[in-house]
Parts: C-alpha cells; structure tokens; sequence
C-alpha cells in the first residue's frame, strides 16, 4: 500500500532529464551565478542612476539574492568531474577542486553578506551603497581565487 | 565623493558577462529548473528507496527548494523575446507569454507547497511522502500547462 503510494506521487516528480550528473552540476551553477548577476546589475544600475530608483524593484533584487543565499550546497553543484580538467566547460579554476574548505568559505562568506539584504535595502537610495559594497566584496574574494578572470 | 564612492565599490560588482538579457533570463531559469531538481531527485530517490536514508542530506534538499521558492521574480525571468516564438531554445511553450498572470499563479501556488518544507522532512522517511506529494503536485500542474511534454 505504502509501496503503491510512493510510485503513484513519484510519476508526478519531474527528474533529471538526463544522467549525466556533472553536466547538470554546470548547469544548475552557471544559472545560480547568472540570477545572482541579474540582480546584482539591478541593484548596481540603480546606485550609478542608469535606472531609475524603484523601491520595489530594489527590494526585490536583494531580496532575491538573500533567498539564493539560502541555497545551503552552492559549493556540492562543483562536483567531481565537473571541473576544467575533466575537459569541462566551465569557468571555475581547479582550486576549486584543490582547496574545497577554503571555496565552501567563500561561499559562508557571501552567505553572511547577503543575510537582511532585502532589508537593508529598505532605506532607499542612499541605502544601496552598502550593501552593494558587501555582496560585491564577496563576489569579488570568491571569484578572485576560484574563478577564471575575465 | 559620492559618486566616487560608488563608482569604486561598483569596480568590484560583477556585471553580466554579456548584453543579450533574453540569453540571461534562459541561462538563470533553466539552472533554476535544473537545483530543483536535483534536489526534487534527492527527495524521491530517498522516497523510493533508492537512496539511503540520511536525515542531513533530506533536509537540505528540502531547504534548497524552499530557499529557491523565496526567489520572488522567477516569472520574470521569462521576459519578452526569450520564446519558442522568439526562435530560442527553449522547453517553455507559448502560453508563459499568452496567459502571464495564469503563470505567475502556479509559480505563487509553488511557492505555498515549498514554505516549510525544510522543517516538514525533519519526521524522517515517513515525512518524505506528503512532502514530496504537495512540491510534486505543484511542478507537475506549472509543467503540465506551460512546459513542453518530454
């Protein structure tokens, strides 16, 4: 009964489209960097004044990048094999790979930036400088070391 | 000194690594899709059995999911010239762009399955099936009317 319960609520799961686990790792990650990016050039845009100050549309941004924040296993979609020297395509560095601990800080480090984002954001324009300066800081300590310069 | 305040800290902002903000949107959702379900595949294989127990590595599925459920503006990401229709690669179907608000609301209908999942697989492997039930139902529904038949 149990058994049949199970498999009629697994058919109505969607799972992995295919089996290859690294390449959905790259997938997964490249699309957690790129929404990240979005909203990070929202919130940047809006401090330089190439767009507009809306506080809803800030508020959002950051609030976005806080609940991505909260993704708690950044660091696991780098799994082994999907790295430059498994002949992947893929921006990481092999340090990545070489240094796990010190990757999976950088990561607690964003994490820390990014908690109370969607507040801080609250106070309007001028409060955008700050909380700009500590997400891009992370970014930056993270991609500095781990990540293949531009 | 303001302005160059800002300007400063925005030298450390990544910024996106190309103008084409419909190659963006597809990028970021499709590795949206992409977490979810690896995460969705840890939840059922434990469900089926397939993957042994481990009460740490639930728990953290089920987190992440809630966590991507907190990101606000995924229907966003489905902006205007990133279609079928548009000539881009993509599993979404017409109707994300035909019936926007119809969409909006399977994705507010997810986010309502994934609000304390973390907490609801703390019960152990019992706790999994209606967990699993509820995310399921709501991929299933958003996928049915709005995603490409496998």
């Amino acid at each position: 009964m149990r058994q049949l319960f199970i498999a009629s609520l697994l058919a109505a799961v969607p799972l992995l489209a295919h089996a290859d686990a690294a390449d959905d790792a790259i997938e997964a990650r490249e699309g957690y960097m790129k929404m990240l990016s979005i909203n990070m050039a929202t919130l940047a845009g809006t401090a330089k004044g190439e767009i507009p100050f809306d506080q809803a549309a800030v508020t959002a941004a950051a609030s976005n990048i806080e609940a991505l924040s909260k993704y708690n296993t950044v660091p696991a979609l780098f799994i082994p094999g999907s790295g430059p020297a498994d002949g992947k395509e893929t921006e990481a560095l092999p340090a990545v790979w070489e240094k796990p601990e010190e990757f999976a800080a950088k990561y607690t480090a964003f994490q820390t930036a990014a908690a109370g984002a969607g507040e801080a954001v609250a106070g309007g324009q001028d409060a955008l400088g700050p909380v700009l300066q500590k997400l891009g800081g992370a970014c930056k300590a993270c991609h500095d070391d781990f990540r293949k310069a531009d």
